[in-house]
């Protein structure tokens, strides 16, 4: 007997995705580990259990048997139709969005700490007669936030970490997009959360210009004078640690990135191709401006791997792991 | 005595670039291995004599006996007034272009093999009232070549290489300078410069599309439908091994570029970080499409080094390594 009580487990919510692709063997295939990589977590699993335990069987996970060991739960939800790996059906497209609609129950309710999600197939949901255009608008809108910001990051002692300041845009309609108030909260953001929830106490924030070399003073394009830097300038008076912009092609270099605790990049394919590149697939997805912390894997739902077992867990590895140490900072906090 | 006749050494010319900037010390560093790294190669020196021979000392390089061994020689252009590190000088805007013309001459008439470009500060030139853009764009014009490619890589067995359907552009005006042609043009050119100076029988082309996920099937931009694909259609009917459209943020992995010779980028930005990333900084710029060979190294005048012998070397050998190989594959061919 000790005086002294320990303080409760994180309990960790992992939404198994779509039931057709690779997200519930994944799961089940990162939490093999769970109780030596994450100690004093435990983990929910959401998802139809009887599904779970098949595919868990699939990687050779005894699934029994880990869920004896005390770290791994279930929280069951039926499927409205079986499945079977790699082949979609709308049937199941509500189940899908369940799993998510629990999640994010269990989290606003602090039942969860944080939320990771497996892939969903955005398909199976509009065919389900559901409109859905992806995981981070929905989670925006059921947590009733106005802006979110998507950052990719590798895991390690020093992680890459790309944002995004536009994500899913034609390309021709980036430049419209960009606006100095939505640079300057999107900054905000970033700065907020990497303080609470990365433990880091003056984020360094480094900026990109939309255009290449960074415009070159105007001469190829004007929205790093007229937007950027403006930007920029506001977030600085805000007490916001963010320097640019500088040119895309040789921001991504030690020099620079050492002094970096992340890059915020223009638009989708400035940022992300050098990301995945550094992080040999094992990337995480994050999303900033939330109430809630949620990470994901940086893949798809993998239709042809499904239920072979040859799937990679290393993505599902790293967002768990980065979902623990948001976790576990933000109640440090 | 032997009957049979060496061939001629090939002979690469240098264009030591602004006299203000770290191209003369980085020749001479690059230069100073030369009988060890490419035997069978001469380099001619190209600038002022004396201004050469005092940045070799700043890095340390015995000019003279460089000189002496008989490998490297220099076309001596007069400065038009002296040149101190680190300081622009309007008054030689004329000799660095005059470098530039003395190098084309060469090649046009066949006394040079191939031309590797030391870094110039194009407001030099603008300054001395001589309207310039850049490298490339003088050499398409000066050789009378229609349409050129610029194409980055890096060295070693298995190089990445990207290269760009647009260049220097506002990124606004990107969607609109992408045509079908234009792109079977690049391909075509892309293709030819491979086969020819690079060894490779059947070069193998991956190509970009210009949105987030390559358009998602239109969703999220119609270029890659309109425009990227029906390119690729004619450019594969030609004999072309070219594929895609591929969403750029995950084209660059091992299992894509494992079976790849050269990714087509659609704009600067989306090819040129993660390229610059993965070389370290010991990227090349190769011009495709001229009648010559011409490679530069990959960073600017760095203005602040210039004088120091802190500047690293490592793109003037890379750029220089890759003219004798394209040289000896052109003369092989």
């Amino acid at each position: 007997m000790t005086s002294t009580a320990s303080p409760a487990p994180l309990n960790i919510a992992i939404t198994t995705g779509e039931p057709a692709g690779v997200g519930p063997e994944l799961t089940a295939a990162a939490l093999a580990g769970a109780a030596a990589h994450w100690p004093g977590a435990t983990f929910t699993v959401l998802g139809d259990a009887a599904l779970i335990e098949a595919r868990a069987r699939a990687v050779g996970v005894e699934w029994a048997a880990l869920r004896g060991a005390g770290h791994v739960g279930v929280g069951h939800r039926p499927l409205a139709a079986a499945s079977q790996a790699g082949r979609l059906d709308a049937a199941n497209g509500r189940y899908v969005l369940g799993l998510l609609d629990d999640a994010i129950d269990g989290a606003l309710g602090e039942r969860f700490d944080a939320i990771v999600t497996a892939p969903l197939q955005k398909s199976t949901i509009n065919d389900a007669g559901v409109p859905f255009t992806g995981h981070t608008e929905y989670l925006a809108e059921r947590t009733g936030t106005a802006r979110v910001v998507m950052m990719l990051a590798g895991t390690g002692a020093r992680p890459l970490r790309v944002a995004l300041a536009t994500t899913h845009l034609p390309l021709k309609d980036v430049p419209a997009a960009l606006s100095v108030d939505g640079l300057v909260q999107t900054l905000a953001i970033i700065d907020h959360d990497l303080r609470r929830d990365f433990g880091l106490p003056v984020p360094r924030i480094l900026v990109t210009g939309l255009n290449p070399h960074a415009g070159e003073n105007g001469y190829l394009g004007r929205e790093e004078i007229d937007v950027v830097s403006p930007a920029l300038e506001q977030a600085v008076k805000r007490g916001i640690d963010a320097r640019g912009p500088y040119p895309a092609d040789t921001l991504f270099q030690p020099r620079y990135l050492d002094e970096a605790d992340c890059v915020l990049a223009m638009f989708h394919d400035q940022g992300l191709p050098v990301l995945k590149y550094a992080t040999f697939g094992e990337g995480v997805n994050i999303t900033l401006g939330l109430p809630i912390i949620r990470t994901s894997v940086d893949h798809g739902t993998a239709l042809d791997l499904a239920g072979t077992g040859r799937a990679d867990a290393g993505s599902m590895i790293a967002a768990i792991d980065t979902a623990v140490t948001m976790a576990r900072n933000r109640r440090a906090g």
